[in-house]
């Protein structure tokens, strides 16, 4: 089985590249050759037992998806994405990856022709809902984003159905909650804190938490990302019926729930190293931000994320840190 | 006030452009220019009073759109687009009138600059919706089309919303319902059959009726699709806040509902024309067709329908027939 990964340098590409390379398959068929491209040039773990063609470009270039998809990959991981602030910050550049990057792509597979019609697994997110939101958000609640990254990847939601429709290729998206625990560095993300409070303090620095403790958002960890892709690489499409893509599981917690699961894990020290800044700036943002969705699809089809957030915490104990957390 | 309005030689772009030239104004401004545009030669009305520029032209060209826009009208009406059945037919055409000439517009005058930022009415379609839908379905429900042609007028409403967001211009997209009664000669059109079994008896004609009578259906009149665009033209921005796009009213109504209007419009007689022919391939796509909606929000922001199916039957009676039916 051939797989081309694209956006492979990313946090959640490299995660679902080690996992590949460990597992040696995907769905019960060997993994014999792999492509993996992104911005930055993206690396082979150490020791990949079959052949790597690995790519530095910028996949919206003329020309480029045709020749990511000309050895015709099995399953194509389309992770490649300008992050929401970015698209937000440069309207151009956003359009230009997001929606014109992504159509090349799923326009560079048709164009292969000949019976050609792989797994096509897109990286959508919870940023196509905008205010007002119920609260769960169901299976059938409209799109309505207020992002312009919101907006390309629901435009990318409506391509992929279409191009599935048409038999053009077999693709499933899938709507990522926020990713918590990301690990690295504090970024400028408005999101950042989530991860921030948890990470920081777990490895005895300290976090800033810019907003209130009742502030509720949708998590699930980076463990668990992985493992929607691999399954939304494996699920029978026909399962999906004509509704292609699927707003993931995740855990709602409060940020105070969030500090509890900490507090288990590390005990009162490590709480103590969260400092309360409030900046009204990022909590004008997060209001606008989805907080629990009642995923049903996703779950009757086998996705599964962590069952609260102690569980997140764990999974990044484990995963990043070796199993131990600062005194 | 200069008002450009593109797909002005189709059915509902002369009804408008008849209204617009009958008013002499729109939302209280005089109308000092008009700028029409069809892939077929647009005319206008005889004795139109105002200087009016005709083109004839494929919109989504390469520089189409901004010479469209050059003279910076006050108000877009964006009624071009490839129908249902020919974008289902031609996929690459459809995306490239429906979704690529949409966007080369919407980029056109954002290419304008300068503070230019009109009021730019969109026609979408109920055909953004597909199976399974609730029954009504409400402002709140998921865009997830079965047509090429439903997928390319989703992503024109996300791109409208969100090129409204950030200011490009003052957009409003409408949902219009299937129009009926639509005039002219029967057309090849899956839906056409609605308006047969109402138009072609009442102009003393056969008409085929290929599905049950307990079809159920969503339907507003030309005159009430006229009355939609003006009042989108000139309804506060700001009183629509973020979702830019709005499911018309309508009539839902069975086939048995249709046909006890005309029969109280024309008689017995008019009834004993339609012939019933079931056609499976006919009642398989209208099965896939949304039947009912609760409108409320378009409602409450002042756009309004025929109360029922006869006042559809006595618009086309009066707007067409000039009053009188066949004996």
């Amino acid at each position: 089985m051939h797989i081309l990964i694209l956006g492979a340098a990313g946090m959640v590409g490299r995660k679902l590249l080690d996992r590949l390379v460990r597992d040696g398959s995907l769905g019960g068929e060997t993994i014999t050759r792999l492509t993996l491209h992104d911005v930055v040039p993206p690396e082979a773990p150490p020791g990949t037992p079959v052949p790597v063609a690995l790519s530095a470009s910028d996949f919206s270039d003329p020309g480029e998806a045709e020749r990511l998809v000309a050895g015709r990959p099995d399953v194509i991981f389309h992770l490649a994405a300008i992050v929401s602030g970015e698209a937000e910050a440069d309207f151009d550049k956003g359009y230009r990856i997001n929606l014109d990057g992504t159509r090349r792509l799923f326009d560079a597979v048709r164009a292969v022709g000949e019976g050609y019609a792989p797994r096509l697994v897109f990286t959508s997110s919870i940023a196509v809902f905008g205010a007002p939101m119920p609260e769960p958000i169901g299976d059938d609640y409209v799109s309505a984003p207020l992002t312009s990254y919101g907006a390309q990847k629901a435009i990318g939601e409506l391509l992929l159905a279409d191009y599935t429709r048409r038999g053009i290729f077999d693709g499933v998206g899938i709507r990522l909650p926020t990713i918590c625990v990301r690990p690295g560095k504090p970024n400028k993300a408005a999101s950042g804190f989530f991860s921030g409070i948890i990470r920081e303090p777990l490895a005895g620095a300290e976090a800033v938490l810019p907003v209130s403790d009742t502030v509720r958002h949708w998590h699930a960890s980076p463990r668990a990302a992985v493992g929607f892709l691999l399954h939304a690489a494996t699920i029978e499409g026909a399962r999906l019926g004509d509704r292609r893509n699927l707003t993931m599981p995740g855990v709602a917690a409060t940020v105070a729930e969030q500090i509890e699961a900490l507090r288990r894990a590390a005990g009162d020290a490590a709480v103590a190293r969260i400092r309360r800044a409030p900046d009204p700036a990022i909590e004008r943002i997060v209001a606008g931000w989805p907080r629990a969705f009642d995923t049903r699809r996703a779950l009757e089809l086998g996705f599964t994320a962590e069952p609260d957030f102690d569980a997140i915490v764990r999974a990044h104990i484990e995963d990043e840190l070796g199993g131990t957390v600062a005194a």
